[in-house]
Parts: C-alpha cells; sequence; structure tokens
C-alpha cells in the first residue's frame, strides 16, 4: 500500500493557516472555526469512494466499503484546545484520510474489509470540561444526565451549543450503532510527553491509557497569628499539604511508569502574617496498572492521615473523577510493534499518561492500540506544540503499515 | 493611688456596644464608627483637669500637667480591624484613661510628673495596609511619600482619607513634637498568642517586639502535563516550595523565641492536571534578636537555593518588608516585673511577635515597656477574642503600679 506523507504534512499546514491565528490553533468543538475545518475536510473526499456522514454525536464517519462489514476504524480528532498546537488530534485525522486513500487506491475502492475514519467531536473538553465526549457516545459511556447543563465562560450551556451544531444530545445513545461490526480501532497520535525524545526514537507503541485517581485534599489546621503563635502551639495546614507534596513522589517513585502530581495548593486565609488554617490540594496519580493505581491511592491517603495526625490538623477527602486504565489489545501492540520496527528500524513501548479517544473506544471492547510520534519538548497544548518533518513521514509510514497488519488479521 | 478596674470594663462594654455589630468591632480608623469611638471618648474626660487634643498626624492627647514638664506617656490604640474584638487596643487606651484618673485623684490635679494619654491613629492598617500610621508619625519614622497615594478596597486614597478627618498628611512632621519632654512609654495590651494562657500566667512582661523578615519567595519550574510527564522529567516548583515550607520550621527551631512562618502558597497554572511551573510562597520570620534573625533569613535562603537547585527549579526573593527588633528599657521591664509580681504573685518575661505603637515610641528613644494580659485561646481580630474579667482586673492594677513606679523615677 502506498501512502504520500508529503501530501498529510502539507494538509495539516493548510489546516493550521486556515484555523490557527498567532497564538495558537482554535478549532474548538462546537464554535465556527472547528465547523470550518470540518467543512475544509469535506473538499478532501471528493473523488474517493466513500460514504460521509455524521452520527448522533457529532462524529464524521467516512466509510469505505470492503469485502466484508467487518470494519477497520482509523480515528482522532479535529477540534483542539484554545491556542492550541498544529498536530494534537489533527494528525491523526489527516493519516487516517491518507490510509484510506492507499486502500482505496490499492483495492480499487472494495478492500478485503471496511474502512472507516473518525474524526470524533470534543475530545478536549476545552469549552465545556467534559473531555471525550463524542468518542464517549460512541462507547455507551456518556453521562448525559450530568453534561446537558455544563455551561461554557460565557454561559451558554452545552446542550444548546451542541443543539446549533444540529446535534441532540438526547439522541446520544444512538450514536453507539457505529460499533456495530467494529473489529479494531487504530489512532495515531503525538506522545505530548518527552519519553520519546528523551530515548531519541521517532515512534512508540502505546500499551494503554493509564488509570487515573483524582482527589481533592483538604487539611484543616488552626488560622494564627504568624507573630505571636509559637511553633509548637501551632496546627499548620500547609505543613502537612507540604509533607504529602512530597510523599506522593515517592509513592509514585516504587513503579516504573507511575506518575503522582500535586498541582494545585491554595492556603486560608493565604496571608503573610498568619499560619495557614486551611489547605485546599488536588491528587492526580495516574498508572497503567490497575492494582498499582489502587495501591498508590491507599499509599496516599495513609500518608495524608499521618501528616494530618502530627501536624495536629484534620484531613478532608474528596474524589474529582476517575477511570480506569485501559490496556489496549495485545495482537494489536503486536502489529504496532512490528510496523514500527520495519518503518523506522527501532521501536519502544510505553503507556499513556493523557486519554483519548481510543480508551474510550477500547472500554467498549473494541480491539485496539495507539501509536505515538515524538514531541519536540514534549509539548502539548501549545503554539510551539511540534514534531520534525522527518518523523511525520516516519509516522505516517509506520501507521500505514499497521492498518494493513490489522486490516488482514481481520480479513483472515 | 487608687483605681477602679471595674469601671474600665464597663467603659469597654459601653464602647463594644456602641462600635460593634454581630460581628465584631468595627472602628476601622479614619471611619465614621471610628470618630464616634473617639466622641465617645471625650465624654469621658468631663470632670478630669486635664488638656485634650489632636497632632498633625491624628493622634489624640489628654495631658494632665504635673510639676515638671517631664511626661509619662500612657498609650494605645482606639482603632480596631474590621470584625475585631473589644479589647485590642481599647483595653490600653481604657486604662491609660483609669490610671490618669488616679494620678489626677491623688496628686489633687497636678502630680509630680506630666502625665499623658495617647490613642495613636490607624494602629491596625486595616483600611490602608499601612500599621502603626500615627505613632510612626510621632517617631518620626514616617513614609509619607510611600503612604500617600494608598487606596482602600473602594479605590479612595488614604491621602483623601485623612483629609476627610482633617489631617493633612504633609504635616505629619509637626507630630514629632509630642515626643518633647517625654519620659517613658507604657502600653497595656491582650497578648494575642497563646503563651500565658498556656502557662496559666495572668500578665506578662514584654521584653520588646520582634523584628521581622517578611519576603516574597518565587521558584520557577516547568509546567508540564501530569500524566504525560515522567517524575524523573520534571522541574516541580511546587516540591521546591514544600521543602521550604518544612524546613524553615527547623531554622526557627534551633532559638527558643524564634518563629517562622509560610503564609501564603500560589500554584501557576494551579490545575489538578498540570505539574506546577510556578510557585509564589511568602516567608514571616521573627526573632527579639538581630543576629538570630539574619541567621535565620541567611539559612532560609540558602536553603531555598538548596531545594530550587535539587528540583532543577530557579529561585527568586523579593523583600516586603523587614523591621529591626525593638527590645524595651531594662530599666522599665525591671518596674514592670515588680508590678506584676506584687499584683498576681507570680511574673512571666515573653517578646511580643506583633509590632505595637510601643515599638515605634522605643525607635525613636523614649524609654518604653509593654505589659500583656492572657488571650483566651491566643485568638485576637476576631470577635471572639477575649480575656477573664479578673485577668483584666489585674491588669489594671498591675498597670496602675508601673505607672507610679515609672513616674517615680521619672520625678526622681
Amino acid at each position: 500500500m502506498k501512502v504520500n506523507p508529503t501530501r498529510t504534512i502539507d494538509e495539516l499546514k493548510e489546516l493550521r493557516a486556515l484555523t490557527a491565528d498567532e497564538n495558537g490553533a482554535q478549532r474548538v468543538a462546537w464554535t465556527d472555526l472547528w465547523m470550518k475545518a470540518r467543512e475544509w475536510f469535506t473538499s478532501k473526499l471528493a473523488g474517493l469512494p466513500v460514504e460521509d456522514g455524521y452520527d448522533a454525536a457529532g462524529n464524521r464517519w467516512v466509510t469505505l466499503r470492503g469485502e466484508t462489514e467487518k470494519a477497520l476504524i482509523l480515528g482522532s480528532h479535529l477540534d483542539s484546545v484554545p491556542n492550541g498546537g498544529w498536530l494534537d488530534g489533527a494528525l491523526g485525522v489527516m493519516t487516517a484520510l491518507e490510509v484510506l486513500r492507499g486502500f482505496a487506491d490499492r483495492y480499487g475502492g472494495r478492500p478485503p474489509v471496511t474502512i472507516r475514519l473518525a474524526d470524533f467531536a470534543d475530545e478536549e473538553g476545552a469549552r465545556f470540561g467534559r473531555s471525550l465526549l463524542g468518542s464517549s457516545a460512541v462507547a455507551g459511556t456518556h453521562s448525559i444526565a450530568a453534561d446537558r447543563g455544563r455551561t461554557d465562560r460565557d454561559g451558554i450551556r452545552l446542550e444548546d451549543a451542541l443543539r446549533r451544531c444540529r446535534v441532540d444530545i438526547d439522541r446520544f445513545p444512538e450514536a453507539e450503532a457505529e460499533r456495530n461490526h467494529a473489529a479494531a480501532y487504530l489512532e495515531l497520535h503525538i506522545e505530548q510527553g518527552p519519553v520519546l525524545e528523551s530515548m531519541d526514537l521517532p515512534l512508540g507503541v502505546v500499551l494503554g491509557t493509564k488509570g487515573v485517581e483524582r482527589h481533592s485534599i483538604t487539611f484543616h489546621g488552626q488560622e494564627a497569628h504568624s507573630g505571636s503563635t509559637p511553633m509548637n502551639a501551632r496546627r499548620d495546614a500547609l505543613a502537612a499539604a507540604a509533607k504529602l507534596a512530597l510523599e506522593i513522589r515517592g509513592i509514585a517513585g516504587k513503579h516504573p511508569d507511575a506518575v503522582s502530581t500535586m498541582g494545585s495548593v491554595k492556603t486560608f486565609p493565604g496571608i503573610v502574617t498568619a499560619v495557614v488554617g486551611r489547605s485546599e490540594t488536588t491528587l492526580d496519580q495516574r498508572d497503567l496498572d490497575a492494582r498499582i493505581l489502587a495501591q498508590m491511592f491507599r499509599e496516599a491517603r495513609e500518608a495524608s492521615e499521618r501528616f494530618a495526625a502530627e501536624e495536629r490538623c484534620t484531613v478532608e477527602w474528596s474524589r474529582i473523577w476517575s477511570i480506569e486504565p485501559v490496556p489496549f489489545s495485545p495482537q494489536l501492540i503486536g502489529f504496532c510493534e512490528e510496523a514500527i520496527q520495519e518503518t523506522a528500524g527501532v521501536s519502544h513501548k510505553l503507556p499513556s499518561g493523557p486519554l483519548h479517544d481510543a480508551a474510550e473506544i477500547s472500554r467498549a471492547g473494541v480491539p485496539t492500540v495507539m501509536m505515538f510520534v515524538q514531541s519536540l519538548g514534549g509539548i502539548s497544548h501549545n503554539k510551539i506544540e511540534n514534531t520534525k518533518e522527518e518523523h511525520l513521514t516516519l509516522a505516517v509510514e509506520a501507521f500505514a503499515r499497521l492498518a494493513e497488519k490489522t486490516a488482514a488479521w481481520i480479513a483472515g
């Protein structure tokens, strides 16, 4: 199968010119510029022997019918965060298109299996704080009741923003029909982290998306005057939080791929002349192994209670959100590794910390794998997000190989 | 000399009824309610053989002329923080009035030395963030240029708020004349801390006010995705701040009276899914010994640099404010100890963490001492601020003894 990576890179640049300003990509889901990007994408389908349409959740499906209804899905998302990069999501969609073209060419418009391109709606959740919105509808893990009333910063409700794009949130469950005949799901994405760059590797096989435990943790001590309160009379809620901020690193450090982050600390009253009476912190723990994740959560909780006791404070936990790890298909991981080795000579397996549409599709029982391409500086969600063109070229080629291997497996 | 502590307690309750609401005292300097408190105070002077007036900084001076111009000053402040307590400042002023009455009674209106009551303007700095405003004018340590343009939260300038109370900030230097003939300064205040209560003592001799080093300290690391950034690739600005928050306690812990507080931490971007790229913290260090304070500052600075290096961050210090320790007069400390022992049977010496008008007057070279009375729960700047009435009674009696001893020393 022949693909033309240069065309993909050129198309990505064309999309950038159309939808980015001096601060980066502005293809935020459910906005005019996002719809403009999707319109532009339509123009790229001209002359291809495909069916093009949208499901009930606003996901776009481009279908190249094959000898069997059993379908290989190649997906990602065209939406971006505000001030985003040119590759996050868009690389996956445009590469999927290139591979779809490859299948159409090679098999005279009718490949052995059906090939479908999915452009998921609102992967980023940038406007309403609900990521993976479209793919969760396909997976049947949508949360309509919780999401309908979410508002953006102008007070516009999610439900209304969707309606403006002709999407009725109450019809989301109909999108699950897109899973019929789905035999495998593949997604190419930039790594958005520093691992491949630090190993000087262009491409990596993604083992799955890490599970996440996300909590807010509040320590209650006693506000006191910084001048008149002796050190031994204090109940310092910041000291307990500081101990936890350091301890969570050791808890994660026992496991090779685990991460643990205290991303926010707020101090109350938060003035220079008062001992902190209350500290509000956040904890984000991730690992690909559910048992390790559960252990990390338990250890952090125990540590917080120990530190609270040491500082004569109390501690309160409240779950913000959590998700189980989603390990990808061992079969497809094997194909992905072969494809990368054949293309780049060397491969590496790594879990994904960030979530992706692939996680939703995989949770729904569709064999899934992702391929990562190196991110320069590990930076994403930023206009300076970038990947070397030679690596983009390798990525398109390796992803095409992965798609061929997977199609053969489905057909066989 | 006879004093009537019950009258003082009754007057304090009368003032509370007049100037507090359900949230506490509201006698914020330069507001109508503060002026109302001062008007009420005028009514208490009726029939006393005194001169009553205001200096150029809005401080009130009530003068009982004695055989000599050499003056014993008894002072404190009627202004409060918003939602303040009934004793902070007011106890000192009303006790000074009771002692002034005692001198007038005992000496038929003409004591051996001149006795002056000072009700300083804006000790709290609650509205414009500039504490000790009136007493600094008397001390000659005022900072007119820096203060004139300070604004309250409604955007009103300090200069204009003062003018409304008929105080012209440009005339502040004239208030220094009040120091002429000042031979000693005495101030009674609630402790606003837990030391006397923890020792079950009603009264304490104040050795001086601690020096303060107050800084903002910012750590710069690298914002990064909490899911995709391995632990060893992070430059976590919160980790460096957490280490410092814990270390400053050990640095202070080497010295019996030293305190060290991180009162505020702000994290940027401060979201659950990002490693902290920048943390802004505050540090407040205090001790009565200037050498110890300098050592603590140096050690904290060195520690911050060490922690920044360990976390591959950088650190930046910026001084918010600092003041030298102000040790009080050894002669007057001795009188104060005697007075407390004669009244309560047992005394204790302690430094003051909070600043007081006494610090300004002492810095100006006037022999000074303060007496503390126990605060329940160590709490102040709050409507629940309180002191047992039996302790208030002892305080008025002991302060009268201290004033007698000091007057005799001035006369002698």
